[in-house]
């Protein structure tokens, strides 16, 4: 069972800074789906909004134009081959949730799914903007609900430990990733 | 002296795809600024586009605003105190390449100055969208040309080596970054 703690929503682009891959859940009725998308990244603090790229071409931009809702949920370097995997398929051919084998769970404020084997969830709502998304495939969300794993973010900040399968990632292209490596401050050496 | 090398504008995006702390180089005139971005993604692959929130109190978005112009520069991880000393003062109040020993290196196709110590470069021309910059402070923007420092980049991706000065960097908040971690591929791990 997946372990997951709120966010308080002036601590929602902390989930997003680092400029990890994320996955992009979205239903509508009773379609579903999930796609792997880099380029995500925080649009404002508070209230809370992200930027996304959803290409023209992908049933996630199907379901996302009716439902005006999606997560975003950051995927634990276990899921590293799932993440490949849906971000190589087309929803409107298969399943991903079954054939990746991805279980879920509720959102709070939106009808879409979230995936276990995260370790952060942005709840999303569209920020309608037809010329951005018509032309750049650009969606501009209001964050309204963040959730992580405390067992790597607590206190309003990520606590990655020993366990490298809990860290983020970051997706290069071709299959490769970087993992999320080493935290360090740069406080102490500010003259 | 810093060493570069072009990027074919094709791959530009990898650059980053992984979602690497930014630092915006500005000009106009005789003024020309520094500030750093962690909210920068790529938004097309060809011709290249980025995205990037420039906040409005800020005397970047005034150059920019002026010339249509501004380069992103990925600092490796020797530049950590640096990319967050120029994220905390504004260059209205002083000039932070002096400040910060920041040396430059002149831009190929854009009247804007390059970061030495930086292992990419991408030279960008603002699309104007005054609604997305006006509503969002978000900035769109086409990669007119792209550089690499070869010691990390070549080939077309990345190729960290063991000198980690050299890897970049993604911001979390309050001084605190992340290394670029290991790499690692999933290819092989497909069923």
């Amino acid at each position: 069972m997946q372990d997951f703690a709120p966010v308080a929503l002036d601590k929602a682009a902390i989930l997003l800074n680092h400029g990890p891959v994320t996955l992009v859940t979205s239903a509508h009725g009773d379609a579903r789906n999930v796609m792997a998308a880099s380029w995500a990244m925080p649009l404002d603090f508070m209230p809370p909004k992200v930027a996304v790229v959803i290409d023209a071409r992908t049933y996630t931009r199907r379901l996302i134009e009716s439902s005006g809702e999606f997560a975003l949920n950051v995927p634990a370097r276990a899921l590293a081959a799932a993440t490949l995997a849906v971000g190589s398929v087309s929803g409107a051919q298969e399943d991903k949730f079954a054939t990746q084998r991805l279980a879920t769970f509720a959102a709070s404020r939106i009808a879409v799914p979230l995936l276990e084997g995260c370790i952060a969830w942005l709840e999303c709502r569209v920020l309608p903007e037809p010329h951005n998304q018509q032309r750049y495939d650009l969606f501009l969300a209001e964050v309204v609900a963040a959730w992580a794993d405390p067992a790597v973010f607590s206190a309003g900040r990520w606590q990655f430990g020993d366990d490298d399968a809990l860290r983020s990632m970051h997706y290069v292209a071709g299959g490769w990733f970087f993992a999320t490596g080493e935290a360090f401050s740069v406080n102490d050496d500010e003259p």
